[in-house]
């Protein structure tokens, strides 16, 4: 199975509203929930494209109950998060209904202890046993040490399990230079890491950094991955129009399925990107429109030459 | 004991942000929940003053458990609530911790099938068979028919239970038809009521309509009271500041606690206007602050003439 670890997880609600005006109140007219977090999502997709799936991380008081809930109702998925005293976040997303902007609150998280997160670290090695491949996604609740996905990612190199890194920040930073086989920034999560805004130079500069392969996610102009064996880049054949949110996600689910299946790199790269333009696509955010996710796949340009990282 | 009922309970919700900006993205600092909807504010004060409570009303999801799971932490609130298949709902207060200003997001509540709302009023004829007063309160979920109150102020009467009423609209027009003992809108409600914005007048009206006693809430001015037996004002000493939510629910606390304890007219509206005050003085949303209701007990001024109404 494929293991995706989301350390803080959330109730991703949404609410429709007419039009959010501060300092008044608001009847919701619409409200839908799903579980949510990076790695929830890319376990979502993986499972729609007909892998076993596996999540773990956290879960916590009602909302994690809802989490888990929702979770129970996903085919495919194999619920392994650990219970913590502290309660799953939520986030909401409250759309106005008549312009489609959103405005969003991010509750911060379970606070986790030290006991915790030791007996995550235990049921995360567990877990590895039977792992193909692991993605380490999201941010980190409070309490859990930066460096986290720097442990994380040593101990699946040490079980041989190839390991995804998709987070930001410091977490980032700390968890390159453990080397992991594959890292997802987008552009911003980049030049903060490398302080370079030029994509290109940017990879680079990350792999020196310890990423074994870097696949950079540009928004609607596709991917651009480097590792030893080359450099790539794969462009959607236009501009798609929609929600984005899920997008990267969907093109971490991606990059997995693609590993796990030995696909090449250009192969990988082109169902990604096809991934992510038909989450774009979707009515419902985060989900993805399986018939465009198809058609599109026959519509990637990949280029790129082996060996000129 | 005293019962409660609220048709549309909820899980209250604070969150505190810097700044509410519209379409951006917001870092909620701090989470507050405590079971909502005005009967179990209602029933938290008169457990508070030392009555035995119980709840009832409808339960249902996650959200619907997390309400549960509360209220037994409530010492002296018993929870009779029926369970639904749809979801009890959220509120959203977004609190900016700088200014102060809240802005609400308020859920619709479930859809209550015939079913629910027939085994709904079977436990209600049940529960009344104990109970020495009831309060019905707050907004109906969907599903629920316009006059549900007006047939649950008759079940009470028939039952021989003094029966208070908070609502508004429709179903306060409707409820007053059914003749409960006492109503308690504020301005506003009486005025979309009476359609008058005389506050003498229009309690005069809402008299005429089925009333026994019309309790108006003037917010910082006190209360206005008026029956067969008489006409009351009660005021407190001074203009108090802080967070008027569930002042209202107070004064309907104080009310029924005068009620069972055969207080006096004036001695039940000093009361309702103390625990009022100090709910708007108490530095959490809906609590009062003990010693000032103590405090302001002595303080309130309650004028007045007997069968002058």
């Amino acid at each position: 199975m494929i293991l995706t670890v989301t350390l803080n997880t959330a109730l991703d609600i949404t609410y429709g509203v007419r039009s959010l005006r501060p300092h008044t109140s608001h009847r919701v007219t619409e409200v839908t929930e799903r579980p949510g977090g990076k790695g929830l999502n890319v376990a979502r997709v993986l499972a729609a494209l007909g892998h076993e799936v596996t999540v773990t991380g956290y879960t916590g008081g009602a909302t994690g109950r809802a989490v888990q809930d929702q979770l129970m109702c996903t085919p495919g998925v194999v619920d392994a998060l650990v219970p913590v005293t502290g309660s799953t976040r939520r986030t909401i997303a409250v759309v106005d209904t008549t312009t489609g902007d959103t405005t969003q609150l991010n509750e911060p998280g379970p606070e986790i202890t030290p006991a915790e997160w030791a007996a995550f670290q235990e049921a995360y090695e567990v877990l590895l046993r039977s792992a193909s491949a692991v993605a380490l996604c999201g941010s980190l609740p409070p309490g859990v040490p930066v460096g986290a996905y720097a442990g994380l990612v040593r101990t699946a190199r040490a079980a041989a399990v190839p390991v995804l890194l998709d987070t930001s920040g410091e977490p980032l930073r700390r968890g390159v230079a453990a080397r992991p086989d594959i890292v997802k920034p987008n552009a911003d999560e980049l030049a903060e890491l490398t302080g370079s805004h030029d994509p290109l130079q940017a990879t680079r500069d990350a792999r020196r950094r310890g990423a074994h392969t870097v696949v950079a996610s540009l928004g609607p102009e596709g991917l651009l991955a480097a590792n030893a064996d080359g450099r790539w880049r794969a462009t959607p054949p236009r501009r798609v129009h929609g929600n984005p949110t899920g997008a990267g996600d969907s093109a971490v689910a991606g990059l997995l399925s693609g590993l796990v299946e030995h696909l090449s790199w250009p192969d990988r790269l082109a169902r990604a990107v096809a991934l992510s333009a038909a989450t774009v696509l979707a009515p419902t955010a985060g989900e993805f429109d399986h018939a465009a996710y198809e058609t599109l796949l026959d519509q990637i340009t990949v280029t790129g030459d082996a060996t000129a990282a």
